[in-house]
């Protein structure tokens, strides 16, 4: 499926590895304002953006949902908590546009990284990649916080 | 090597897996004040800890290193960014107390994750596990954040 090999946790993949990853997927539509998952639940299904938006968020309190990210582009994966144990939604996800989204169940995957040991080490590298770059980036804005605070009592 | 099965990167490897790996490794005597590296460098090197303490710290500014971890139980393991490409490290470290550490090259690392993929999934997993509960630490402590200022703005 050309879908999945454009996303970041699928790059590297052969062509036959990308096919058995194509047949335990299912694409379903989805509609705007409907929630795909909540954060704190079994986080059954990975997902990967085929068309519209989705938009990523955490709960600060009862009425105050803080926004992480918003993903538009075909590829974009979500729910990779699905890829580790204890298999919990760490966020919340809405669709903010209707579209579709083809969604892997987190059995299924299992199962294919437990056979193919090959497909599991690139699809754990590239997420362990991107991962690394996320905490950088938090660093980086914590970096950021720390200079400005640091230039306010020296100023 | 007892103190390689310790480490959260290599929980889950078999025997023969453990005894690979230790056949890469060097130990190396610390001693107190002396960097092991700095952040920017090449990851030439991986580290567990054998003994003593390693102090791990980013810059902020020309006379300001912030704090990230300090580690000082057996089997802690440090400069991770070897695992991935580009390989540069992200953070620096500092032995705080003398002791020794054990060391694994990239390029060796590298060689036996692509010879062996079944260690290498086993590896990768372990590691996005970790660096997946970091950056939930991280969301956490914004969520803390924005809490406090929601609360602020409402009282």
């Amino acid at each position: 499926m050309q879908l999945l090999s454009t996303c970041y946790l699928f790059l590297g993949l052969s062509e036959s590895q990308l096919d058995r990853l194509a047949a335990i997927t299912t694409e379903t539509r989805i509609q705007k304002g409907k929630w795909l998952f909540f954060e704190g639940e079994e986080a059954e299904e990975l997902y990967v953006l085929k068309e519209g938006a989705v938009e990523l968020m955490t709960k600060v309190d009862d009425d105050f949902e803080l926004p992480i990210a918003m993903l538009r582009d075909p590829g974009s994966c979500f729910g990779t908590s699905a890829l580790v144990a204890p298999h919990v939604y760490s966020l919340s996800a809405r669709c903010a546009d209707g579209g579709s989204v083809v969604a892997i169940r987190q059995g299924d995957l299992h199962k294919l990284i437990q056979e193919d040991r090959d497909l599991g080490c690139t699809v754990m590298t590239n997420w362990a990649e991107h991962l690394l770059n996320r905490l950088k980036d938090n660093r980086q804005q914590l970096r950021i916080h720390f200079k400005t605070l640091f230039q306010t009592m020296h100023s």
